[in-house]
């Protein structure tokens, strides 16, 4: 659960439909913004209400409405007014605990997607839930938090930039989940390193503290495994479907991007295995190096145990011992512990314990 | 199994459709209420016997009859009379180790769902078996204990708020089959709470009553596993079914819980991932914590071992030592020790083993 | 493989069809009894040959031919004789090792089931292999040993309770089916004990014996998940399949076995998850109370190493050593050796070695 | 890959259809037998030269071709000629790698499988590959090594046992292949001997030798898995296949010998889980008697460390020990010895550590 | 990731379809050949400039155009003019993290595919990106380095040998992929070797050396599943494709070498389970040794310990101890000591601890 989420049971009892939200804590103003674009013009704005959008639905433009904030819901409840989305979308919308997800409602097809970053300060995924719903001539995005992926595809709105201002809304719906791709690229570019790095480390000198990043990289794994894998499925439903709300030409690039989830679904497969396989090196390593520890303390106790005894046998006070009495006592039992000693010593080494 | 329940053995050798209850120990009477609803009116009764609902059976009105406490084989041969319901679904409802399933009968549709509820004094969770029978104008809901998670169900047809006083008992089944599932995120919640607790136990003092907890845990992930997988199921199943007892409009409504449980499913499948992974980490610190002592052990053995057995040596009673009578004799054999444990000790430490 | 039972292998090379029984060695004889019964009248009678049939064969009504004791091969020839079956049937009658199938022959179904049940004085699962033919007006049943679980169905035929005697040789094959499935629950309920009961053992004390046991468990489920996932199969090829010897009426009910046969594999699935998460907690404390053991050893060698070095300096026999001359020097020395023997202890209770 | 034979990749940058022998050494001569046979007649022949077999051609009888040793290139070049068999298939026939499978090339069949035989003096499973290809009126067989499991076949045709005489090709060919299953039992039957023995050596006595003959069994298990999984798809495509040269009589014998084959991969899948499972025993038992080991050290430590101190500090050679004049101070002195050995021992004991 | 490759992530919001090189650092030209061939001619050169080509186009022979070196931009651009290649192949091509694929495009068809040879100075496989474009009368291959496996092609080209020469553009491609394929086979021989060898050597004497290779052949099997799996599915798609780019005659040819694919894909399974039972096998034998090491050390503690703790006692200085000053004291107190040190030694040998 995101820090300073609520929980999603708050909602249990409720009717189908209401509006809660249960992300972290709420803001006091959501960002809107418009860009309206067709083939010639472009106009980008920033709205104080919903109601300013009114002047801009009967114009023929594309018109992306991106919405940062979602928590104000007599905004949710103007989209229903303005664009006919259904009550169980919009409640959706607000469950930022929402899995990625596409939902074809005839006059517009509604995305759940996962937009990651990775927070350096905290060493960890931080995760925005992106709600995308696109219609004949409309495109909206809502998001928990301001700041976003997007500003490279609003530049090429403004600019011009390749086929964006000749193509569609579901052109433009492609480009921002294909944008929410490449991100992920990022991220597991990020993780592949650490994981590297963890790797020479655990390799080297095994401690409790890579077991630990370790263990917190598998937990990481297994969040991107559940952003991307139904990103999968979306991607693959939306290239296989028959709505009239995408066209021909837009399928091609979306099989690209299809492509994409597929790579990003093998190399987190590929990490999690490394990842596994490199717990069972720690192992090893760990019951290599027990192993070692304890050829030492028997090869001690095995040489020093008997010689100590022989010196503790010629400590005895007992009145009649020949052997003390004699000169050769000495330098003679000092030769026998040496030869004990030493022939100790060079049966371990030949057993290669030392 | 449960506790005080029968096993589901003493069903053996009994022809189908035989009514025998199997779950713990019978209460003396069962609680029948009915609600009578339409998009006007509502009535709300509690009945003494089933003859009482003769009356009701004509109306045209929506009846939700629930039952409470279904040991009392009399009230279900009624439903047999009253609702044409098939004797394999009776004996269906009163054998409580049923797994979650959605039968359809023609005119009427049978769905087993499982309640769960955690019980905070027994740290574990308490399953109830609901039964749920709805047809062209009554739903029926049979449960073993009183006390149930549909009250604000109830409040909801009563004072009339969202739809649920304008749909058909298809709704109804929805609604009810819903808010289960909304259950299931309680519970759900209060298990990752103390996953978390378990796994920062584990990693700080690796204990074997975390490791217990863990176990339990698992077990019962086991059981949460085994009363949603089949769920979703049912709720796949009733989004598809073509029955004419399911309106095209509550259909919309039921992907919506069965995307609920699905989110349930990933997030049942990541906490037994964690937990699994937990063990792990469990394994690798004790075998750390292992390699620890023994270090403790071998580098105090190595060091004290050669040392003794100087001091051992020159306690020896042979007449010629003549290191003895040397008044350079102890000091220098100090020395020695103190260089031998000196660079010992140095030894280990550059081994980095202290 | 069964004890006394013959290797598949002597069969290699033989024509198919041949029929060679590989079962257990052989008995004297063989019991045979049918039973006749229709809506109306009942009878019930032992051969003494398989000739004797013959007088049934012509009658109206349903007959249930049950033969106990395979290895008589006339008998079985006489079923090719009489009913038209198929050789190779009979050859899989033989093959007792058979692996639970169903197979439609056309104007007869021929199906293999495995009668389980718990030996309690060897403490493991005996099977008796179950073949089932049934066609138009006729059930035969098979069995390697005698003394079987239909006793309760026969009772019901006599008798007439439940449908049995209204309805067709499908539903008989269906009760029979149906009373093995139920036999189960009572082999599992006897697992269920035994894990719970070797559960609490391995928690409290875990000894090689309890680990014995699990691993005799664990083949226990391994055979009884072979006998019941084909058994599922079996059940749901009846259901789906479209031969006129099963009336639509029974499908119904084999849908409720069907039902049934999924419970225990739910079941066996669950008790092998037990069984192989309750080796990971019997590694892992064996693992935690290694290292108990070694910090016991750990902390008695740490603190009376060093003391009995200190000891063995002055045990040495040195003329020249002022300590040993001062009347100070053996308190002295005493209150040393207490303060490190303290501070060691007290250093190893922080650390909660102890 | 097989002792003695020459590396796959010396055929890289061939063209497809080039015909070199990737097995063992060759030999000098190939052994060619003609069996020919209609119901009437039976003709037994082993050719010089495949020449030879021209006059057999045109003969309206079922021909079974046998070719031992197909290193002769020029041998199979003449199927080519005689037969029709396409560059591919010949091909594949002199890759003894092959993994089992069947390809319809419409008027005939060629299908590959492994036989399999256990080497007792060498304790491993010896795998010769078969190539079998069968047309309207002819079969033929192509092994690597003389010596094969048909000679039973070849009597039963001689003698005109069974059916064979009077069916086609297609039944020959099945006939073959149920063959090569069946001796899949007698291996399967070996492996589960060494199986139980191995088990037994395990629990008893864990040796690395066991566990050394444990790896080995697991490394024929995969191969047996990788031989009898593509037999069963090559078994269930002659079931399903509608090809002209498979007639309706002989699937019911098909299907036999398919059901004969997920017998078989059954067995193969217990044996490897209880193979998987006697590691975990191994392991359990092994840190087991670790244990044990362990606290035999401990408790000699725990008991003669404090003694030998206290002897030690009776051995200082203070001037001014006043215990040591006292006439009580050695008798009192073994009594506390006698009573710290005591007490440290019925500690242990009561922990059950002895 | 590849060294010196730039990261994938360089990519991230630029436009699709936009061209840029993300592999090794780029070379200063590219090696441009075109082998233009039919039934009677053959001709091949080394082009300086794309532009060179144009003077092909026009002929009716099938041009191979084979590009080595991908990152000269300006070349693949005019690929899309002069071919119509779509500018998503274009930047697939470029993408050298690319998954194998195949994507028919009507009148072309693109497929991906990975080169991989073994580089036995760094012990490590080491991978280029094939891209392959085929359409109705040329082929299109692209590399990132020079040097390929496609000599032994070219040959068969110029010296007609084979059907090549008689066959269509699609055969070509066929015949380059099955090279690919074939080469695997040579890397699977080269890992099965290592995997062999580092068996034997862990089986002897398990080092962390060992270990560490046995991880590295770990990932590389990981890289060479991800290379084979997907290659699979390309043949498979091509086996199974309607397009009219594929004749029917290439089919036999492509599902031979879709035969082969399965074939490498069982082998990398076969080697990765050995390699997890390597894993197995090698904690086993580290345990075991570990055992071994301990039993050596308790056996010497407790047969030395209670000897030495003798000696200590006679060691005491004592004034009133009577034995000592017995004559029978040293001899019969030195027979006490032998006869313990006996018993102890024989109990150790009789627990087979030695």
């Amino acid at each position: 659960m995101q820090q300073g989420a609520k929980p999603r049971s708050i909602k249990t009892g409720l009717p189908p439909g209401s509006l809660v939200y249960i992300g972290a804590k709420k803001r006091d103003d959501s960002d809107i913004t418009v860009i309206s674009y067709d083939q010639m013009n472009c106009m980008d704005k920033k709205l104080q209400t919903m109601d300013e959008y009114l002047q801009y639905k009967k114009q023929n433009a594309i018109k992306w409405l991106d919405i940062d904030g979602i928590d104000q819901i007599h905004i949710l409840e103007r989209l229903e007014e303005y664009f006919g989305i259904h009550p169980l979308v919009l409640e959706d919308v607000l469950n930022t605990n929402q899995r990625p997800k596409i939902e074809d409602y005839g006059n517009y097809i509604y995305i759940v997607a996962k937009m990651l970053c990775y927070d350096h300060s905290r060493k960890r995924i931080v995760s925005d839930q992106l709600s995308l719903i696109f219609g004949k001539d409309y495109v909206i995005t809502l998001q928990e938090r301001e700041g976003d992926v997007f500003n490279p595809i609003r530049d090429r709105i403004r600019n011009n930039v390749g086929h964006i201002r000749k193509m569609g809304p579901d052109y433009l719906a492609y480009t921002l989940l294909d944008t929410i791709v490449d991100n992920y690229f990022i991220i597991l570019e990020e993780v592949g390193n650490q994981i590297e790095y963890i790797e020479e480390e655990l390799l080297q000198k095994p401690s409790s503290a890579a077991l630990h990043s370790m263990h917190q990289l598998k937990k990481e794994m297994l969040r991107l495994h559940k952003s991307i894998w139904p990103l999968r499925e979306v991607l693959g439903a939306m290239e296989r479907r028959e709505s009239e709300l995408i066209n021909e030409s837009t399928i091609l690039y979306i099989r690209d991007a299809y492509d994409h989830a597929i790579q990003l679904i093998d190399t987190v497969e590929t990490y999690r295995d490394m990842l596994s396989g490199m717990l069972d090196i720690y192992l090893s390593s760990t019951s290599n190096r027990m192993n070692e520890v304890m050829k030492v303390l028997t090869v001690f106790s095995s040489i020093f145990m008997p010689l100590t005894f022989i010196a503790g046998v010629y400590g005895m006070n007992f009145r009649y011992m020949p052997e003390l009495d004699s000169p050769w006592g000495y330098p003679l039992i000092m030769l026998v512990m040496a030869v004990i000693g030493g022939s100790m010593t060079f049966y371990f080494r030949r057993r290669k314990w030392w």
